[in-house]
């Protein structure tokens, strides 16, 4: 029996279309809770009787009540987005899977705090159960990863960059606690330990382990700033600052890496910048990679950092390696089989129409750069990813996975055997993250979604291939179509770069027009007329995002693509800075090829409609 | 006509008495979101149709989705805690407020993301009312002050110290870049300089703030070690730790401040610590007073701590002060008049019985301690304060409030004039917050619950009334009682201290004895059979949580209370920790006199049920 997903089942759809199917799931649901209560001892009688409900007051609040539901209902439906609708094509956005709404729903009846198992029995399995799935996911050892949901992949983040400089300071701490266990040692070889012999080491004196890690950084700010530095692509440049503010490294110590004109961390640079530093004694903290970058949805050459790690460590150069997957992390369930083994190259494409993962049997994707960025990852010591981008689960809900579930020892305020002698579960999940308190209900949502849908080809795998399938669709078109014709103004189409993923920036142009300030206010302004700045979203029939690549940034990547716009070299370097269009398809239907030619023909008329009342608003722009 | 809360009407109850009201508004909220979708343009077709509903694989797909359901449903209800019982007095949990279960449930299916203004233009919104509210209820100037929602306690505990470090680093920081504005100030002054100045000094060169900023401990991690000390009463040590290692200034640099054995802050200790302290020219970084601890609900005497900082300032020496309210926050509205006024003491027994505050006309609450410090809350810098909590909306919502909105700027990644230029609300609330992308729908939870219920006398204090109440009908009840007859064994209960808020500790001991193992063996067993370990939750007749006070957390603060369980000094000093049961009575009818000696009963059958099965199994005990 074919067990592939239809993924038509799972959405309530653009439509509403499945409204009947999720009303019975979710009425069932909320039945099991409300007969839970009450069967919880029968013999309790009712605290509220039908004469309380009969009392002014009691009338007075309840329809106070209900009014305030009326108001926020109205709210909800002229202030939200309509991700729901193909038409919504801007940030990481669509309509959420059904079972994870529904399980959010439910278990928030519930209430549980997956802070400590004690509060939440039944959601901190789920979540010790979505913890695998993460590191199933990424090809981690089962028996020696971890992971846990964060509330967002900012935090993940956080959480990675933590876990690096924690555990980088120990061999300094070990210095003056167990000066035994690094005899001989320089200063230089401390801070250029392998993550794995530093946790080896770690056990070696466990009674002094409390101890070292007094000494660490997570006891002692001196040692902070000897870790050197944190090397990020320029493509991830912001939330990695924020990070370094709050972990206390500093945001001196991030170094941003060029990236290529493909917005892929250019590996040329990673290695001299490594070379340099290290020529002057300054340690590498650690690198990340990006799979699947904010702004481009490029990935990053994770394959090639591993070997360029490879080679430093043979020099006696090593560093924390952290993967920030909270966007792209999901797509490794395309590489994935039934047995959630990662299928060889050669395999890929039958397994592909056997799965039917693409409806057009000759889309190529992906390139062998894209395979082994993926294949890849699992040698990361940590990796974020996002169950609310790519899994199609609502918000709250980042993650993060680590290689080795000892180095939770190097954050945690308790060592792990505490707890884990009688149990696998933590019984209190925040002495071993960022957070505290946590919905279980988070656990809940994304333990139901991946339930019903495998992480591999079988199950997400068909979600995330109909999503790149659908924004390739896009890509071609615009590709092939190259321009828009208003009344006598030729406005041409420039798309940015072949999409790694499912991500398609583009601009608009003047066809002629060589004047960069004016391009990008032409591109704004087509942004402010397709989403919501004062504007009515409701009634609007095309939606997108944008974005602002600035030379601070990005450096002179993006001169090329301006060049290809028409625009010439000497505006880039006077105006700095390009708008973009950002059109991230998350959409599970744009890949059927007659929906995706309806929703093209809407978009084009929306388009030209956007185009044609600011040209005659701004003649300017002619 | 009377605009006083009827509690009854705003729970869904802990028979479920209101489902038929929670029922239908979650229908006609889930009704709207689905006709919103359908008619947002209307032109657009379905694109999944009846026949494709046919196909074997959407059934496979739905039927699986459905079993998911069933099997979620089974597990949350096999394995979740009855919070909604008035059998449950444990952890801060009650069932939560319906306006908010629902607010969440709606604003679910809309999913915005409050990173953004753009991606979620009504629960942004929600989110700055909501702060507004923080701060309302918190007694700041509600021009100068800002809020916003945080997942949880632990992390606006995190951005308190994370303000207060960057802040203090910053006159080190002018110092270095504007040496004109701090010309003459040595290193100690700058260290001490008041907040309010620091933030006004920011202003005087906007074109150098960036470069101030880099020069900050957010840049530098070597300002982080010469900021000081953090000082945290004892009774909140575990959490600050974390918060120390995660912002970088180190667990060293934590201080414990002795609590007197009524668990709150000693100020004697505190001033003697300052004092100390400065004259080692070692500064304080900032002082940390907690509103309702989390193992006895105490508060500190804020006012107190704020007559402190006064003196000092007077000296040069100044600190951060932040307060932790995550708990006892939402207990501020209680003293408030539907002005949203402090109600001067001596008015307040009088409104009280005007609102019917409490049931007991007699019930003298609060004691004069509690209402300066509750008073003098708006003093400090910044306050944590969690919905999640006292606020019973449903997990993650925590919160933090500001006293200086321009605070913001020492830790956000864009000048906060940028985007507050032309509107209200952050377009990028991410930026000036630990985390990023964000549920709408926490904000809409919150939201719901406010507007349903004022943060005054009126709404929140009602149920917080009605919370208070019910502990001190539990706390009454097991001071006169005194003990229970097991057979030929007597077993005396001892309550630990008049409770400040609504948390009840206590412990049994087997009279006469004076073997602390013993009493802490006999009530871990007591909690082992009253909580989810192994066992059945479902089953169980009620249900507690538990705390040990340690010497290492508490030093000797607990020895009064033990010897008055009959144990001897030195058994403390030999087994330097007591186990006590914990019950927080956050049910809401627990203030009826006629419903509490309805539970108080079960709770008696249920303690000498499980007295009995303990003694018989553990004649050791005996």
């Amino acid at each position: 029996m074919n067990t592939d997903t239809n993924l038509n089942a799972l959405f309530l759809g653009a439509k509403s279309e499945n409204a009947d199917l999720f009303k019975r799931n979710l009425l069932q649901l909320f039945d099991d809770h409300a007969q839970w209560r009450k069967n919880y001892h029968p013999e309790d009688a009712d605290i509220i009787n039908s004469s309380d409900m009969e009392k002014t007051d009691f009338k007075f609040t309840k329809n106070k009540m209900e009014d305030v539901m009326k108001e926020l209902s109205s709210k909800l439906r002229a202030g939200s987005i309509p991700w729901h609708s193909p038409r919504y094509l801007g940030h990481m956005n669509s309509e959420t899977l059904m079972p994870a709404l529904l399980g959010y729903f439910a278990a928030t009846l519930y209430n549980g705090n997956n802070v400590a198992y004690e509060s939440s029995p039944a959601t901190s399995k789920m979540e010790e159960e979505v913890g695998h799935d993460f590191c199933k996911l990424m090809g981690y050892d089962a028996d020696t990863s971890w992971g846990h949901i964060c509330c967002d992949g900012s935090v993940a983040n956080i959480e990675g960059l933590w876990y690096a400089r924690n555990l980088k300071s120990l061999p300094l701490a070990m210095k003056e606690v167990c000066p035994e266990l690094v005899e001989g040692k320089t200063e230089w070889e401390l801070l250029n330990m392998p993550i794995n012999e530093i946790l080896n080491l770690m056990e070696k004196n466990p009674s002094k382990l409390d101890e070292l890690k007094n000494h660490s950084a997570r006891g002692m700010s001196n040692k902070i700033g000897k870790l050197g530095k944190w090397l990020v692509p320029r493509t991830k440049h912001y939330s990695w600052l924020k990070a370094a503010d709050i972990i206390g490294i500093g945001t001196e110590n991030i170094i941003s890496i060029d990236v290529q004109d493909n917005y892929r961390m250019s590996i040329e640079n990673l290695k001299k910048t490594i070379e340099d530093l290290s020529s002057k004694n300054i340690p590498i903290l650690g690198v990340v990679a990006v799979v699947g970058t904010t702004e481009e949805g490029a990935i990053d050459y994770v394959d090639k950092v591993v070997e360029l790690k490879k080679d430093f460590a043979e020099k006696g150069i090593n560093f924390y390696f952290h993967v920030d997957s909270a966007y792209g992390g999901y797509a490794r369930s395309i590489f994935l089989d039934e047995e959630y083994k990662f299928i060889p190259k050669e395999e890929l494409h039958t397994k592909y129409l056997q799965h039917k993962v693409f409806k057009n049997p000759d889309f190529n994707w992906p390139s062998d750069d894209i395979y082994n960025a993926f294949k890849a990852i699992n040698e990361a010591d940590s990796i974020t990813i996002d169950p609310h981008k790519m899994g199609y689960v609502p918000y709250s809900a980042g993650g993060i996975a680590i290689k080795d579930k000892r180095m939770r020892d190097s954050i945690s305020y308790f060592a792990t055997y505490v707890f884990e002698k009688s149990m696998e579960i933590p019984a209190l999940l925040g002495a071993f993250m960022l957070e505290g308190s946590k919905a279980g209900a988070t656990a809940a949502s994304v333990w139901a979604a991946h339930k019903t849908m495998p992480l591999n080809i079988t199950g997400y795998g068909q979600l995330i291939g109909a999503s790149i399938e659908g924004a390739y669709n896009l890509y071609v078109k615009l590709k092939e179509q190259k321009q828009y014709k208003i009344g006598d103004t030729i406005v041409d189409i420039h798309d940015l770069v072949k999409p790694d993923f499912n991500m398609v920036d583009f601009v608009f142009n003047i066809h002629g027009n060589k004047d960069l300030a004016k391009m990008n206010e032409l591109n704004h302004l087509i942004y402010d007329e397709s989403s919501f700045v004062e504007g009515n979203v409701y009634a609007n029939d095309f939606i997108t995002s944008h974005t602002e690549f600035a030379v601070s940034d990005y450096s002179n990547s993006p001169l090329d693509f301006v060049e290809r716009c028409g625009i010439p070299k000497e505006q880039w370097k006077k105006i700095d800075s390009v708008t973009l269009l950002r059109a991230c398809v998350l959409s599970p239907f744009l890949n059927n090829q007659i929906i995706f030619n309806q929703y093209a023909e809407k978009f084009d008329k929306a388009i030209e409609e956007k185009l044609e009342k600011i040209l005659n608003s701004h003649c300017n722009l002619k």
